[in-house]
């Protein structure tokens, strides 16, 4: 870090539905209080060539061959990693990024075909060993999270029209990511009340700040 | 192999402006005359998907990160290897091919801030191992085939913009490639009349089909 203040790289996880824009929202509100600088940003598209990249893995007719779709969030991530996350970081800001390395293992490692620590290794090397200082995985059973984006009655793109016992395999798998790495990760109960949940991460914060 | 006859997957390497359209469509007029279904492909964009990865990576205006470009490729090749290549050869054609994975050891491994073999076995992950019956590589001075490229007065693109000393070490590395797998490889001097180029590749070809 070149500032005297250290950036800060939090990154939210958890299914649709679970709430992470909202939460994002409430912790840069409350960092930007506290007179940090906050970047907002995500994955994938959180980067202009990453928005092409976006573009295709999501809303591409037809399917993309598992390999090539691993590869493609990869890219993405490099390319946000390396022009939008450490400079950032390297200015002291404060990183509020929605969805980071744990969707790719948790949606494509345990919900797909591929192997979750080959995905998992192929992000470190995307990103040469990129993570963030805290991980917040809103955690929600996936029928309560379909309840949630029936009621915003938006049009699902690819990924969210996937069936629900999918979601539940997702759910498992971000659990046992947490499990495996209570040092970064906060893990949340997301059908709670918005604002009893921006409580719980300002304290985890607290810590880390 | 479902089909009586094996299909055949060769690759033309070599920097731009060394004749590798020339060769792919005299070798595949030719395989054509002996009765063989012919597919001539190439990466990248040589699928649907693949198309829109190529136009990022050769197009994009700004940097795109070393390690996210050599990404994108790799996903381009997933994809093209899965959909494209695999089913012709299961279906007994000649695929003939612009481009495979040693453009992306030659040019990203050889040529920028990448490991090789990262490259390469970031490759070989991508496509499961795949590799071509048959290598041809259409070896040339660089500032000839610049003078060639010159010739057709066309616009260049991002990589045919960049250096003569770049192109210099992009076919050092190719010949290091040839050299470590002569079985694979058929290294042609591509300054030679392209019949006779033609010929020379009709022999090789002989020994495998």
């Amino acid at each position: 870090m070149t500032s005297e203040r250290p950036g800060l790289w939090i990154t939210l996880e958890g299914g649709d539905g679970s709430g992470k824009t909202t939460q994002a929202g409430l912790l840069a509100e409350w960092m930007q209080q506290r007179g940090r600088t906050v970047l907002r940003t995500r994955e994938p598209g959180g980067s202009e060539v990453g928005v092409l990249i976006r573009d295709i893995v999501l809303h591409h007719r037809g399917d993309i061959a598992p390999r090539a779709e691993a590869l493609l969030y990869a890219a993405d991530r490099a390319h946000h990693v390396a022009t939008v996350v450490r400079p950032a970081l390297a200015r002291g800001e404060i990183v509020i990024q929605d969805r980071y390395l744990d969707s790719s293992v948790a949606y494509q490692g345990a919900g797909r075909v591929l192997d979750a620590i080959e995905v998992r290794d192929l992000s470190l090397w995307a990103t040469e060993g990129a993570l963030p200082d805290l991980t917040v995985l809103l955690d929600l059973d996936p029928s309560t999270a379909r309840r949630r984006l029936d009621a915003e009655d938006k049009p699902f793109d690819r990924l969210e029209a996937e069936r629900e016992d999918f979601h539940a395999r997702v759910r498992s798998a971000y659990l046992a990511l947490a499990a495996a790495e209570p040092q970064r990760f906060l893990v949340v109960d997301a059908s709670l009340d918005p604002d009893d949940i921006a409580v719980l991460i300002r304290a985890r914060m607290s810590v880390i700040v």
